[in-house]
């Protein structure tokens, strides 16, 4: 810790509108005390933004807060777990109050909206980086793996998909739409937590769904038919795609399959379970898609809906990066 | 999470000594799932290490292992907790397998030490930084804090003082053991546990016994008398402040007293708990001192050991910086 760093925590980290009951000591001493239910498991996971590499250097600082917290909400989401406690890891090139007031501003704002209370963190000096810690609390068992798909249930996703990338590819052009996509993600909280006792197997798509499904089919040696002419398109995302000179093919389908950063879920159903997971879903103001099907041959096989294969462009993600060698 | 982060963690911290049963979930999911004793509460801390900041940028890759964990275990032992589990968010300006091999060689020799087991984190491409949160656990309610203290309290030190920070004050000729006290401090994680029930309230000094103590004392509105001639040094530290050409003052009074990069315990006991507390720590192969004594007025004042006052030159601390106007 550096000693300005106690100025900054106490200036622009301790006033927040969330004070939750097991948090026995918050931001302040050497680390926070926190109290997990006996009936509880704790879920944790670490995601680091860096300027350049994961969002342009000019990116309100405002969306930079909101993101660094929501991309492990995302995580957490994928578990079935409910967020409950952050830290914050942020180091800046120099002071700047009004970075600060802005970026707590976008934190905090998703913060209080899923009533999770920053306990810790540091402050320090250096090139503009954010890591974020999220604590989530499941039932003893209950957390949504990345394994446990069996061969017929089907896959679904939230939400659209390809907004983000399409925010980045058309980066000078992109609408407000579009662009709210990539700078303010929404993680999935609330339906990550109803996907308990439903959903078989679950992953947040930040690398886009051919490589994040790809980790979900890894862990159990499974394949899964993805039928491209399914996946959900926002209308900000088809009303741009269709727009003269820029043509349907081939972002219309690379998008929602290769680009990376909708922070959107993708889960597996058992057949038995699909009517009970519409049913659950279905006060959620949240599309959901069904869009294929787990087999048990390896691989990721898309189709058309007419039935013949689609061979995508992309294998991988496509991130934002401003460094070309990676 | 990029690509190329899966294989840097499946290859160089999957690999690991510690598997804890209380590790339902490590790395490898959206996020870990860990079980935390109905009985105990959960300690968090989380420090950032920044290449040029922190550290010389041709520090060797293991030191900076072992001191991104150090750091944090040493906050956990600040609250008396039993380190559990750890998270790490590397970035690297490049990949490096030489450096990996070393940094995780370094991180994870200090890991089976304590039996912290690594449960996740994140790696990205970017200037060099490492952020790690330790996880603790401790009897619902033992912890210590750093407010607690009364007047009357002795105030005693763990280990020695100064030792790293003039290491970095004579760079050039700084010995071995002075120079492994900054690249490899040891956190005092055993006296932390056995201070429970005995010290009225503790701190790690970080940024220096008078800034540390200091934090220890604002949280009560408290103030301190500091007996400068008992504070603890090294032979090392001797050896290199009574050289010729160097002369003893006013380093052997400022560096024990201003320095950072210690890591050693500064922690209050009441009165009728020294004996027992000498009793408890004197298992330990580690030195602790008392060096003064809490009283109601606020301020630290440090006196000589024939009582005459003595003024520090310092008020803050002395940490590395290659940045000069920080």
């Amino acid at each position: 810790m550096s000693g300005d760093e106690f100025d900054l925590i106490r200036r622009y980290f301790t006033q927040q509108a969330v004070a939750r009951s097991d948090v026995l000591l918050g931001v302040g001493d050497d680390a926070a005390l926190l109290r997990v239910g006996s009936l509880a498991d704790l879920a944790v996971c670490m995601d680091t933004l860096v300027a350049g590499v994961h969002f342009p250097e000019q990116t309100p600082p405002a969306a930079i807060g909101h993101k660094a917290l929501a991309v492990n909400l995302s995580d957490l989401a994928a578990m079935g777990a409910e967020p409950a406690w952050a830290t914050l890891a942020l180091t800046l090139p120099a002071r700047d109050d009004h970075w600060l007031d802005e970026f707590a501003r976008g934190f905090f704002a998703l913060a209080t909206q899923y009533n999770v209370q920053l306990v810790g963190g540091d402050t320090t000096r250096g090139p503009l980086s954010v890591t974020v810690q999220a604590h989530g609390l499941l039932p003893h068992g209950t957390a949504l793996r990345r394994s446990g798909a069996r061969p017929g249930d089907r896959v679904y996703v939230t939400g659209t998909l390809g907004d983000a990338g399409l925010a980045l590819h058309l980066r000078q052009v992109a609408g407000s739409a579009l662009r709210a996509r990539f700078e303010f993600p929404q993680p999935r909280v609330g339906i990550g937590v109803a996907l308990h006792g439903l959903a078989s197997a679950a992953i947040d798509i930040s690398d886009g769904l051919l490589a994040d499904l790809g980790h979900l089919l890894e862990t159990d040696a499974l394949g899964a038919v993805i039928e491209v002419d399914a996946l959900p398109r926002s209308p900000a995302f088809l009303e741009v795609i269709d727009a003269p000179g820029i043509g349907r093919s081939p972002l219309y389908y690379e998008l929602p399959l290769a680009a990376g950063d909708d922070y959107e879920l993708c889960f597996t159903v058992p057949p038995e379970h699909c009517a009970a997971l519409e049913q659950s879903l279905g006060r959620f103001d949240c599309r959901y898609t069904a869009i294929g099907t787990i087999e048990a041959t390896p691989g990721i096989r898309c189709v058309r809906a007419g039935g013949e294969p689609y061979q995508p462009a992309a294998t991988g993600y496509v991130h934002f990066r401003e460094d070309p060698d990676d």
